[in-house]
């Protein structure tokens, strides 16, 4: 790959920022939509955080278990397809090239050019197999350190994230009175939230505010609503 | 792209089945292990049912807008980068020259004939852009439909997987009761999907259903851990 400066311009996020975000939005979300759907049911706040606290543990768990899985399986997978490609090379190599003459005939390249590359390749089996791997299938080569970061910065966000909804509760006996102070505290850490991430990840700061407040904002009026219908 | 038929055997997982394989992971696990934990607190199967509900519908939202956010930030990410490298083709065009150059160089290829790639590729500024895009950003474009058909189907999975675990605290009145029940048909539920999983995602299925059932019975154990301790 070119190590250029202006690269890092075009790069607006980084993995771990990316992490946070994934944990944060879910962990501000769903434990709030979670207690206010409880406020519309039971009285007792004791019950909102036992709730809430139950499901900060299951979804930060889930959440961290479950990109800690999807960080090694895109490894394995990355793994397996490239033994596939050096295979391939090996046992079909007339078709591997006719794949990158095709690719460099697209880029509008004369066939003495494209003889040239073609040849080129074959002369080098492992710079080959990266060109496939990241040309045919589109795949980057993953850090193997990822999944364990990834688990811990998705499920950290996600407690973190998870008990600023669920701290009025704590500290009033009455859900409804607890649920007016939450919505008021969740919306606004949404909105800073959608604020700080627009920052980070490129998108219009305020668009980016709208759009986590809205999301929170309608999975607990949803779950308010289905709570109370059934109470 | 080349579209030779053996690219196929490389695909192993399509779009809508990565959008239900993951609303139905977290389906299935955060319900469950939030109903397993409120098990551990009250013994009244209704406000279990009521907490479900109402997190089944905070979860299914909260992921669903999440996929729909992502998807269309996505497609943003893409126009604006493909904006940028437009702008640099013709602002610092000595600059990605040097680049398109650097990439040929590192496979192998003699300055001859990448003197004549980079030649080629200046004469066709659209593929230019899309070769660096891919090449250089590891973007592929997106498609424009997928934000919403990907909300639906992570929504819809959530809903479905949340409801497998959360149906016995419906019929018994006996939290306990229906716990154990949940956690049966819960834990062969998460093995079967699984098996399936790792058959479309070519992960090895016993390996596959080992990870969603030990994901699952995790954040069970430790919400009913913690919910059991403040109740």
């Amino acid at each position: 790959m070119p190590q250029t400066p202006h690269i890092e311009r075009h790069f607006t996020a980084s993995a771990i920022v990316r992490d946070i975000v994934i944990g944060m939005a879910d962990g501000l979300t769903v434990p709030f939509a979670l207690a206010a759907g409880l406020s519309g049911a039971v009285a007792d706040a004791g019950i909102v955080v036992t709730a809430g606290l139950a499901e900060i543990a299951a979804g930060s768990i889930a959440m961290g278990l479950g990109g800690y899985l999807a960080a090694k399986s895109d490894a394995e997978h990355y793994a397996s397809e490239e033994r596939r490609e050096h295979q391939e090379i090996r046992e079909i190599p007339r078709e591997e090239m006719k794949e990158v003459a095709d690719i460099f005939r697209e880029y509008g390249l004369g066939e003495d050019q494209v003889g040239a590359v073609v040849e080129a390749m074959t002369r080098r089996p492992k710079q080959w197999v990266d060109f496939m791997m990241r040309f045919e299938l589109g795949l980057e080569p993953p850090d193997p350190k990822r999944a364990r970061t990834s688990a811990a910065f998705i499920a950290g966000a996600y407690v973190i994230g998870g008990l600023i909804p669920l701290a009025p509760y704590m500290f009033a006996r009455n859900a409804r009175t607890a649920l007016v102070i939450s919505v008021v505290v969740t919306l606004v850490a949404l909105a800073v939230f959608g604020l700080i991430k627009g920052r980070y990840t490129g998108a219009r700061p305020l668009k980016s505010a709208l759009q986590t407040t809205l999301t929170g904002g309608l999975a607990a009026t949803a779950a308010f609503l289905i709570a109370r219908a059934i109470a």
